[in-house]
């Protein structure tokens, strides 16, 4: 793959990140997908703090305004959408919404997850419990879910890619 | 304004770089345009060296294949339309796509050019002459066309974005 097919395919491994792609580049080639992972992992961990902690802050609220805005990668519009968070009842995105507000005020960051591996209540249910957590506690479990995120990303966009090649 | 708002208002600030707008929302309020763009000018001269570098690589060769494929901001789409980049004849694009691949064999990264100030013509000369120069100098040449990029860019957001409250 030649640069501009480089970064099509992989501009948004990490969310609204080009720079990413744009970084793990400088590593090619890549002999498997987790090889590739381990690149845009070693990215987001080599973040000095105010640049993680504003990478963080790029992820929309699940549900919330970036979304309803269509600010947000396609990659995740898909993954809310498949967690069952683009057809929430009044109730549900009322709670949702409070909870995202209380998470912010809290940590100062947005609550970030792996949509993919949850359904809407398991979603809902999982930001209460980690309202109780610390705040280095909540920003080590953003690398892990942003990991994940990044994880499932990058399966897709290989098989796709690999399809059209 | 909240802080969906200012990602989707300035989230292209800098080119590929929502990380940008993400990071300056922290040294809010601005009081004019000149210091919020001097708080975009402070991100990016923040970067880590291969940061800086991963992030003029974000930025499309102009008139070329990721601007082909639309994988670009709308806002270069538009300053790469008005200098009449998306209309070429079939020896300007020769000539352009050429040069283009000169300048990055030579520097290792894209060529930069704030494309709002110049014509077809004096962008093919631009780049040409400025062939010449040393890596150090195309880099820190780079970083002042991102700033001016940045300018015109917060100049159109902030009038779009008056007009809309």
């Amino acid at each position: 793959m030649d640069y501009p097919d480089f970064i099509a395919a992989f501009g948004s491994v990490v969310e609204q990140c080009t720079l990413a792609a744009a970084t793990v580049w400088e590593s090619r080639p890549f002999s498997s997908i987790e090889d590739l992972h381990q690149a845009f992992k070693a990215f987001y961990e080599s973040l000095p703090p105010q640049l993680k902690l504003a990478q963080v802050r790029c992820h929309p609220d699940l549900a919330g305004k970036l979304t309803k805005m269509g600010k947000i990668s396609a990659e995740s519009l898909s993954e809310q959408q498949s967690a069952g968070l683009l057809d929430l009842s009044t109730s549900e995105a009322e709670i949702l919404s409070a909870l995202n507000v209380r998470y912010k005020e809290k940590f100062g960051f947005p609550f970030v997850l792996c949509a993919r591996e949850n359904k809407k209540q398991a979603i809902i249910d999982g930001i209460s419990a980690r309202l109780g957590n610390d705040v280095a506690t909540e920003m080590e479990r953003a690398s892990t879910e942003i990991n994940k995120i990044s994880f499932y990303r990058l399966k897709d966009m290989i098989v796709t890619t690999q399809s059209r090649y």
